[in-house]
């Protein structure tokens, strides 16, 4: 340990410290290529009293902190940086409290997501924001993404069931913000500008958050289509006829393939696309609504419909063994889903890249998953050019850069073309109010 | 006319400008009791570029500006300050664009809320937030008060339905956030930071709003009882049960009355509190839930359910027939409504006030309306002392102490006890960083 770390360590309850080069390196990435920066070492905190003793040593040492929930996130921003403390919240496991009566519960950070939708399930409720990852990914790291899911279609991103936060910030001060209430419009939304933050304004060390009454009766609908544009058209319908599904979910060629080459699910030659579309109620109008499908089956179990959305869950562990991943995460007006998603084969076709798409797609929200060489540090430059033309059409299509995965450092280059040059002040004036000293999550996000 | 309005008149296109007393005066105050400050003059905005013009002479001239919409506000939001202009935005009122595929309108800040919803239905959509005011308030005020309605329970308040803005700052520079998709990350979230902002961080003078599908067919039930406590109590059971109301209305007696009073509503000498309940399908199942009930009735028609939540939108407007309104607006976690039923029942008689209640039921928001003499300036002493002890147990409670109406004025001797320091720093922050000179309705709010 250098002085530094050791005043750290001496400022926390014994064990809390990691400065191991070969441990600290596994705290230093997320699930991106992105090549991290060194760290002095890591925080394992277990209370906020561990995250307020890190950011007040922080804050005097002028020390950049990267705080992490479980390294899930796809866009570098938990990603370490040079001569910083990586700050693990995924220690912090404790439901402290989940209260059928008022649907709340108050959660800390290292929470798993799938664990707090179970134990909202047990009665009869359900945590509904559910990022592929959410067997392995935390609330925290949601909260700092301002995650997304399959089930937002519906139910709305993390920030729609995010009521308060316990926050410290930068200089160790905790601050509490938002409300144990279903509605609350005291002050500013602080709650609605740290979720999705992506750690740059301070470290959620709680989290009260809304639960929702559990659907009482799913209903599930798989269709296969030879062609991606008439998928995307079947949902277009499905949305336009007001089915009001809680799960869209669209997988192209590439991705479905990846998929059977891992777990053999029978795909078909001619089978170019599928949907799985879920509901309250209507399976048939659904399954009528994909018309131009070349087989459309309505699941009859549950156990049948868990294991189509289990199919659509592993669509991005599959693509990894590919190869090596850059993940889009561009959202458009649902009327132009079709034009985006022809667009992004034609880039495909035209740069000699492998894309497999993914898509929520009754958010408009679509995954072109650039596929490049495992030996490769970096995306070769016709990766960059390909992803570069797909933000681009994203954002003349109306659409936005990141649906749900945040900017961290993999958009950065790309930010100035959606916020503009008065939005950009205005982000570095906020930062300014709550990280004077810029240690939280330097060059990320904003 | 002054210089200095003449300077700002000619800065505008013919006509904007008004500054005859009485005119003024009649813009200078919002629906509290509140007494204004005197304007220098009025802007009656027709374009952003007038809001522009008006916010750049404004900052050149260190002259205050309160925006205001329809004045329909309950907290003094939009009550002028002494030597302030006040910026109407009632006269933009273009849906510059609805989209039926995309589900989404661009809206002027000057549309009724109804008129917005009105033109959705047009296409099997809803425009969701309803403040019981929707047929006179403006998107604009809504915006700027994050306002809430009847609906909110099932479909949120006015920032679950705001996807972007445009926005003159206080220097006159023009500011787009958000986005036209149902979901997006880019960021910090400056859009959900105006909503609520109650005019303190900029003027919208656009708005990206989310519609919602319609739903197709709606079941209402009304139901009274002879305590109010049993009213409560029947709220709890239909939300436990799962019914998910779109609509769950409280009313009290002293209501009622004045209801009766005023349109002959056939009111029972033992009713002391009426429930209004409405849902997708779940009619009998609420019904049945209001065991304790002197009456209830199912309606049979959309007439029948439009007639009864008729009742409850003019509950306000009869109160205002008793005397002048002190209205609060605190909300509480549902499970506790009956607690904060009580309390305002007991701080009524404790203090001899009267005291007329209602409440967005389902969302534990509870308006209790203190009603004072009309020769009065401003309530006396009693009222004062009865709202602040209603408020302390919202507080107490978990609750908050406004759950759509925002501060205001009217709340904001109050707003430590819920914030605290912290809290304030930042908030002062924040609108220094969006209004260095101070001029967007000063000493509001926060």
């Amino acid at each position: 340990m250098t002085e530094l770390t050791s005043a750290l360590a001496a400022a926390l309850p014994d064990g809390r410290v990691l400065t191991d080069p070969d441990v600290v390196d596994s705290y230093a990435r997320d699930r991106t290529f992105v090549p991290p920066g060194r760290p002095l070492g890591v925080v394992l905190a277990q209370s906020r009293d561990d995250v307020v003793a890190t950011m007040r040593w922080a804050s005097e040492h002028r020390v950049p902190v990267v705080p992490r929930g479980a390294g899930t996130g796809l866009a570098g921003g938990a990603t370490a940086v040079d001569g910083c403390v990586v700050l693990s919240l995924a220690r912090m496991t404790a439901i402290r409290e989940l209260s059928p009566q008022d649907e709340i519960a108050v959660v800390e950070p290292g929470v798993i997501t799938a664990d707090l939708d179970r134990a909202a399930r047990e009665h009869g409720l359900m945590y509904a924001p559910d990022p592929s990852s959410y067997e392995i990914s935390t609330i925290g790291g949601n909260l700092a993404t301002n995650a997304g899911g399959l089930r937002c279609v519906k139910y709305g991103v993390t920030r729609d069931s995010a009521l308060g936060l316990e926050v410290v910030l930068a200089d160790g001060r905790v601050l509490n913000t938002g409300r144990r209430t279903m509605k609350g419009v005291t002050g500013y939304d602080l709650t609605g500008l740290f979720v999705g933050s992506e750690g740059t304004l301070g470290v959620i060390t709680a989290a009260t958050v809304r639960l929702r009454r559990a659907p009482r009766e799913l209903a599930t609908v798989a269709a296969e289509f030879t062609s991606l544009r008439d998928a995307a058209a079947a949902v277009s319908a499905i949305v336009a006829a007001g089915c009001q599904p809680s799960m869209l979910e669209l997988m192209d060629r590439t991705t479905l393939q990846a998929i059977d080459d891992w777990k053999n699910i029978g795909l078909e030659p001619s089978t170019r696309a599928m949907l799985i579309a879920q509901a309250e109620g209507s399976a048939d109008e659904m399954a009528a609504l994909c018309g131009a499908a070349s087989f459309v089956a309505v699941s009859s179990t549950p156990e049948e419909a868990a294991e189509l959305i289990g199919i659509r869950r592993l669509a991005y562990q599959a693509k990894e063994r590919l190869g090596q991943c850059l993940v889009e995460d561009v959202c458009v007006p649902r009327s132009v889903l079709p034009e985006m998603i022809t667009t992004i084969e034609e880039v495909a076709a035209r740069h000699g890249v492998m894309i497999a798409t993914v898509a929520h797609a009754g958010d408009g929200n679509v995954h072109p998953v650039f596929v490049f060489d495992r030996g490769l540090a970096e995306p070769p430059e016709e990766v960059w050019t390909a992803a570069d033309e797909v933000f681009r059409a994203a954002l003349d299509l109306g659409g936005t850069l990141t649906g749900e995965h945040g900017v961290g450092l993999l958009k950065k280059r790309w930010l100035g073309l959606e916020t503009g040059p008065v939005a950009a002040e205005l982000h570095q004036g906020i930062k300014q109010v709550f990280d004077p000293l810029n240690i939280l999550n330097p060059g990320k996000a904003i």
